[in-house]
């Protein structure tokens, strides 16, 4: 099943199934107002839903409209909790190695992650207000999950159970603040505004083969301003999303609806290229003895879209946003 | 005014309104179901709230009923967003002095501030789940506001006329854990479970005097199992409300019902007791060469109650909760 949620000038915005071609949709009332609404009551709904998936799949549902991205904010416009992990060593290596820095404790074992404002989500064609461009405004590409309810304690191989929905998300970062942050010991806060996300959340069974081990077997190709940038492969993750859950869910349940990030995408191969601008610059840095790519500027434009290794589309449609100035 | 959440088994509970002492109470479904519906519709409804209350405060609301503490779950059982800042100066100093750290960059100039879980507050006699003993479970005594909706750059002094309620909270920590996180510069996370409230949630005005400066002017008493722990003094906040509104939003806006906490309340006499068991441990430390207060155990109770310089209670009611094994 593929869901989207429709502005509509509420909180939570509008529910509507998605047609495995992302041609059509139809709105689902009768089963839940909400995405949240819907995980918040999935064993009871599920099935049904499913129906009006198959319905649509088939071209026999009459409600049926037309669906437009456009219209869309992030599928869940706020949610109980987002914890975003960074779930790519590959990334933090890179990072380590720039500013000559050892790595943080127990880095290979226990997962890296931070606790993210939920509650005023981008949708996929909104624009981004930044207060500054000295922040260090960049982009973050990444996939996630959204869980059920997830019990305190829970082990990773039943975590990997409460994934009920795949995501692909851009982690906005403004890498000025980030420093100061992390030394404080306190994490992210100022370093990371509202985050966006693509516009359709798919069950795990949307993306076939490519939902493998927990993790997204996807490459995630990244355009700044029209210019290829990279197109890292979601599956070279270093912890799986039923760990970076279990992670999560070590001292507190988690509550319908959380959305659990991977972190940048990152992989080894040069040729990949990156997710995010300060990957490429620590690249830089380690290969050319210095950054040369800026971070962005006001009216700077990024798109994010996943592709099977075979080129297809994957089925997450298209991060397109253009950065403005707050003021 | 005063406000409380009473347990329905809904996500947000049932918003009531209290009577100055506290003793009766009234729902006001025909003005919003939850307290978090009341702060996104904060300007429709407030004066007819206001008149509720008034109704209350003289015996003429005919559908009173008496107010009972333990029916309630914390005024906000969810919220948009939990930003829990370390305003009070002097407990960082006392940790830093203990470890022989230095102070974190800026410590005197830029709030320190972590993002907190929101999505499962726990109410002011809930009992507390928590995992291991071993964890080093820890009470934190503190204050803290909830605001209206607030624009991404406010300054401090606008912010502070985004607060609408006051808060008195325990924000539950486990110390072994924290360390760890802090080193990552990732931040807290699982060293923070369920937050707790105190059952009322009231308007500035309801401290008459106690609320100036953007601080509150109450002595928190803490009780450790019966025993006296501390009653320090909420006035002695480095940083006011309004600046950790402001450190909050300097990246994005806030949603109508966020929290933004104290952090453990901290006097610099030795004679105020603490808010927190790492302090009377870390003062032990300073005082008498070693560490001789134990973290708590399964079983352990908490009480914490504000009042008044003149013994006169605060008006936000008691926290009173026991640890228990999540198992």
């Amino acid at each position: 099943m593929r869901f989207a949620t429709l502005k509509d000038g509420s909180l939570d915005g509008r529910l509507v199934v998605v047609s495995p071609d992302g041609q059509r949709a139809v709105a689902v009332p009768q089963l839940a107002s909400s995405l949240l609404e819907a995980l918040q009551r999935w064993d009871s709904v599920h099935t049904a839903l499913q129906a009006v998936s198959d319905r649509l799949a088939t071209g026999r549902e009459p409600e049926a409209f037309a669906f437009d991205p456009r219209a869309c904010a992030a599928p869940l416009p706020r949610s109980p909790q987002w914890l975003d992990g960074s779930a790519f060593l590959n990334h933090g290596r890179l990072m380590d190695q720039a500013f000559n820095k050892p790595p943080p404790p127990l880095v290979d074992s226990v997962p890296l992650m931070y606790q993210g404002a939920s509650d005023d989500f981008l949708g996929p064609h909104d624009d981004v207000p930044m207060p500054a461009e000295a922040d260090g405004i960049d982009f973050e590409g990444e996939f996630g999950v959204v869980t059920g309810a997830v019990p305190m304690g829970v082990s990773p191989a039943d975590a990997l159970g409460c994934v009920r929905l795949v995501l692909q998300l851009n982690d906005w970062s403004l890498r000025a603040l980030g420093p100061h942050e992390m030394k404080t010991g306190f994490g992210f806060l100022q370093a990371k505004p509202s985050t966006a996300f693509a516009p359709l959340a798919v069950t795990p069974d949307e993306l076939g083969d490519a939902w493998r081990d927990g993790r997204v077997h996807l490459r995630l190709h990244v355009q700044w301003n029209g210019e290829r940038f990279g197109e890292p492969d979601g599956g070279e993750m270093s912890f799986h999303f039923g760990q970076l859950i279990a992670h999560a869910a070590r001292t507190r349940r988690l509550t319908a609806g959380c959305i659990v990030g991977s972190g940048t995408v990152s992989n080894q191969a040069r040729t990949a290229g990156s997710a995010c601008i300060a990957e490429r610059r620590v690249i830089e840095k380690i290969d050319l003895g210095d950054s040369r790519t800026a971070f962005m500027h006001f009216g700077d434009g990024v798109r994010m879209q996943a592709r099977h290794a075979d080129g297809r589309d994957g089925p997450f449609g298209v991060i397109e946003q253009r950065v403005v100035s707050a003021a």
